[in-house]
């Protein structure tokens, strides 16, 4: 069971203008920068109220964020939710028929251990399942 | 401010079958289902921790989704931030430039006054702002 809806993932080309334009309409600064290597994107984030907005930027021509921005428009990219064990969820979904797209969960931004649905597995939505690494949890 | 980040909205071709999909992927039953006349939707909602997934199909050609379907492929809509005045919110964000799609608050889903900021004003995102009604505030 997914127990909360963790953030939204926005994909853009520019961060810092898509930072400015976000500190605007939500009314209040990100509380985060933070670059994720594994991933090759810079990433900022916003608290509003239990979720957060994840602004997305690539930093190389083999991010995934680049390389989704190469054939669509800038938006929504992701949406993801909070597991208590993301190993049990992975094993439920995947006897359910839902697609991964990575067997093993990996590490994430924002210390957490992710793993995705694809989107042909959940009408059109590129769901992210993830489990905060818990100091006791070094994977 | 925007207060908490409400409910993200998908747009759907076929209703039951993206409730049956859903009660799956999260592991749970939606709350409710409601019609919205004015819309011309039907409506499905999941409850996540502090979030609502919406379900969204177009009941007549004229829908707002039935043209989105139209025109792209399923996925998110939108995305919904509850704001505590909704009127202080619009005239907040006109006076930052952004564009709104209605100039005053309408009426939508689960018993709130909604607005929409233009996708063009939001790094193509449509961002809906949203007030409960509350049994004092019959607008």
């Amino acid at each position: 069971m997914f127990t909360n809806l963790e953030h939204l993932g926005l994909a853009v080309h520019d961060l810092e203008a898509a930072t400015a334009l976000y500190t605007t309409l939500l009314g209040q600064p990100p509380y985060k920068k933070e670059h994720v290597a594994s991933e090759a994107v810079d990433t900022v984030f916003f608290q509003v109220g239990g979720a957060k907005i994840e602004l997305l930027a690539g930093t190389s021509p083999d991010s995934a964020i680049t390389k989704y921005l190469g054939k669509k428009p800038e938006g929504i990219h992701h949406v993801a939710f909070e597991v208590a064990d993301i190993r049990a969820e992975m094993q439920r979904l995947r006897q359910e028929g839902f697609v991964l797209l990575n067997e093993e969960p990996k590490r994430g931004a924002d210390n957490k251990l992710v793993c995705f649905v694809h989107p042909k597995s959940a009408a059109g939505v590129l769901v992210e399942l993830c489990q905060s690494i818990s100091p006791t949890n070094h994977e």
